[in-house]
């Protein structure tokens, strides 16, 4: 894409209101644009970098047997009334008809995913499934802040599986989790296992995947030898006994236990019976009877891990995107030298390599600047220096060294 | 994909209150499944063709320069009171938050765009520009009918251009007329376009694009001759003149008006500076003076559209995708030879053909009956008999005719 036909500009400040490094840097960059506390517009480069992220989450639930769907965002009312979370889930938005019909706007979808797939698993042998949908949800959130971490409408992959029994439902965790933590590895990011409590109506430990960074809003304990991480709020009593700051760790007995604060990047909840049984929906089972099915339920924030990337990977001048998400791979930079940036952009193109081509009639302090700024992870100068140098300048966004290289040698250096 | 692994089935019965085609076949070969009035899921072979459509649409609107964004759907009261929208759209569902403020479910964007995009384009050099989007939008229907065709919550693309005067808008209007036209056409579609009213606010003349259909809701009048054709709500004044049904066509004067029912699936306004002066955001002219700028706004509806394909395009045993559009290109049905037929499987999608292997086992009759109601381009049946004549049968669902074909010649047969 040529820069001078993108109708967003990189802007020098953040708004004064973004407190957070993600909104302010994406705000600036061009990726995003408040509409109001929460409520976020996706721009050109922005919705690049959101499709990237959602590719490699689809790609990784493909790959452990989810089916792909998509449910509606308007719920009836009678569906959440069956499962109680009318009256008690304080963050669900209500909407009445103009002819008083009365609904939900979905901020999770066992209400519908349930009798959804229930209907059509009505023997054992149908069993186990998983089903994924990769969507916009919606949270009345009382104080809808940092950026794309706590809005009131983002973007998250939920996916529900329905298991026989336990033991099925475990094994699949475990998949589930392995993928999670592969996705995250290919986002660049390092994400730690939390145990936490089982939100509104599971009585049962759930799972968090956190990343570190100061924006976030969960504050945890974590082992600095082993893998043990525990979320403050049930700290006192996590399965491997009582986790306090500063002591031994419960798990290895030999770490220490560190605090820290953390965004919650992805989950993972056993529901147990609960929508099965609240649907009145069972299967049946090989000796004949009647069973209510485990169902799991696994989010990730996919707006949400956006603002996390930026948080955690950005320097004083930009954003630094990793390679899978980031929304063009080359930023191609014209210091006055058009006509050959032009050939090598054509170039580029014609070998699928994504570019974004600096085009524009501005000084090349200007440019430089705002590639920085946008962060993609390669960045080529097509100037009278690197010319007379015998090429193209070549440097990466996270490393501060370039060098010059032969125009024919781009596509090779690049792959 | 494997039959055998998809969690829908067909059913034999279309639920008893879908009354038209689209939302019977659709739902019977487990494309949707209808949540509440007007609001359906997608099963996993409804996503996929939801997805082709979206993609012609975005290739054709990236074409004509338009710049991909996503507005939000929960969009502020204020917006909405500055474009008298708030009291005057009924069809407009509004939200009040837990803490009583208040919210409009997005179901048409100028209140978003213009802001968005003329705080950018302040200059009239920054014009014209043109930004889409293909998101969710809700509309507070009284009676949602008619499967996908009138939804509460539905798949859209619009687009919205900016312009610095008329004659620039007029000729921006024919070369998006031209991507419309080509999209429909490449979707299996003859599109006519309809003169109609100008929408809630615009005093203009606006253009429909209409697909003949039993199952549509608009009542249209159209020359035999010529390219005349008219929405019966403004027949007696078009610009052509007064439109009858049975009468001479006002703008050949040759042809004679017919009347049909039929299904719009696009539209385009001309907005003219309403928007720009709502929010009071001009720019400033070449000659220095502050102006507003003429917008034009571009639907077209992505989940209508698949409604309105079935609509047209099926016969008594089930649907009949055109190729661009289709879940799956080819419908693989092994009768007993699973072996061989999950070779041909590999192979195909080796060649990057999308495929549905029919792998289950259940009687050949179900699988050609399953085949005819799901509706893929080609079948390709692999079986004792077709082996015995050297290969594997082919037939394209359009045509009553079956081939055998060798199976080193399957890949150069559907390419």
């Amino acid at each position: 894409m040529k820069q001078s036909q993108l109708f967003t500009k990189t802007e020098r400040f953040a708004p004064k209101d973004e407190e957070t490094k993600n909104a302010q840097l994406l705000t600036r960059a061009g990726f995003i644009e408040k509409l109001m506390a929460g409520v976020y517009n996706y721009l050109p480069l922005g919705l690049l970098t959101l499709r990237k992220i959602e590719q490699v989450v689809r790609e990784e639930m493909n790959r452990i047997g989810g089916q792909e769907i998509l449910m509606p965002m308007l719920h009836p009312k009678e569906n959440w009334e069956k499962t109680q979370g009318w009256n008690n889930i304080d963050v669900l938005f209500k909407i009445k008809s103009r002819t008083e019909k009365e609904y939900a706007l979905g901020q999770s979808e066992e209400e519908v995913v349930t009798p959804l797939v229930m209907r059509r698993a009505r023997n054992e042998k149908n069993l186990p499934l998983a089903v994924y949908q990769i969507h916009w949800k919606f949270r009345d959130e009382l104080r809808a802040k940092s950026g794309l971490l706590r809005g009131k409408e983002f973007f998250m992959k939920d996916m529900y599986s329905f298991h026989a029994d336990q033991a099925d439902f475990d094994k699949f965790y475990e998949i589930a989790k392995t993928a999670y933590l592969k996705i995250f590895k290919r986002l660049g990011l390092v994400a730690k296992v939390t145990e936490a409590s089982g939100g509104s109506f599971s009585q049962k430990i759930s799972y968090e995947f956190m990343v570190l960074t100061d924006a976030g809003e969960d504050d945890i304990l974590y082992c600095d030898k082993c893998v043990f991480c525990v979320n403050r709020e049930i700290a006192p009593s996590t399965s491997s006994g009582r986790a306090k700051e500063n002591e031994t760790c419960p798990k290895c007995k030999q770490g220490k236990l560190n605090r820290a604060k953390a965004s919650e990047v992805g989950n993972v909840f056993d529901l147990g019976q609960k929508y099965g049984k609240d649907f009145d929906l069972g299967f049946t089972a090989r000796d004949g009877t009647k069973k209510f099915p485990i169902m799991g339920c696994y989010g990730i924030g996919i707006s949400r891990l956006m603002g996390v990337i930026v948080e955690k990977i950005h320097d004083d001048k930009g954003i630094v995107w990793p390679e899978a998400i980031t929304p063009f791979k080359i930023h191609l930079l014209s210091l006055g030298q058009n006509e050959r940036a032009e050939k090598i952009y054509d170039n580029l193109i014609k070998n699928n390599i994504e570019v974004l081509y600096d085009d524009r009639n501005i000084s090349a302090g200007e440019k430089f600047a705002d590639a920085d700024l946008i962060g993609l992870p390669y960045r080529l100068v097509v100037s009278e220096k690197s010319l007379k140098a015998g090429g193209v300048e070549l440097k990466r966004r996270s490393e501060s060294k370039s060098k010059v290289i032969k125009e024919k040698d781009i596509i090779k250096n690049l792959k």
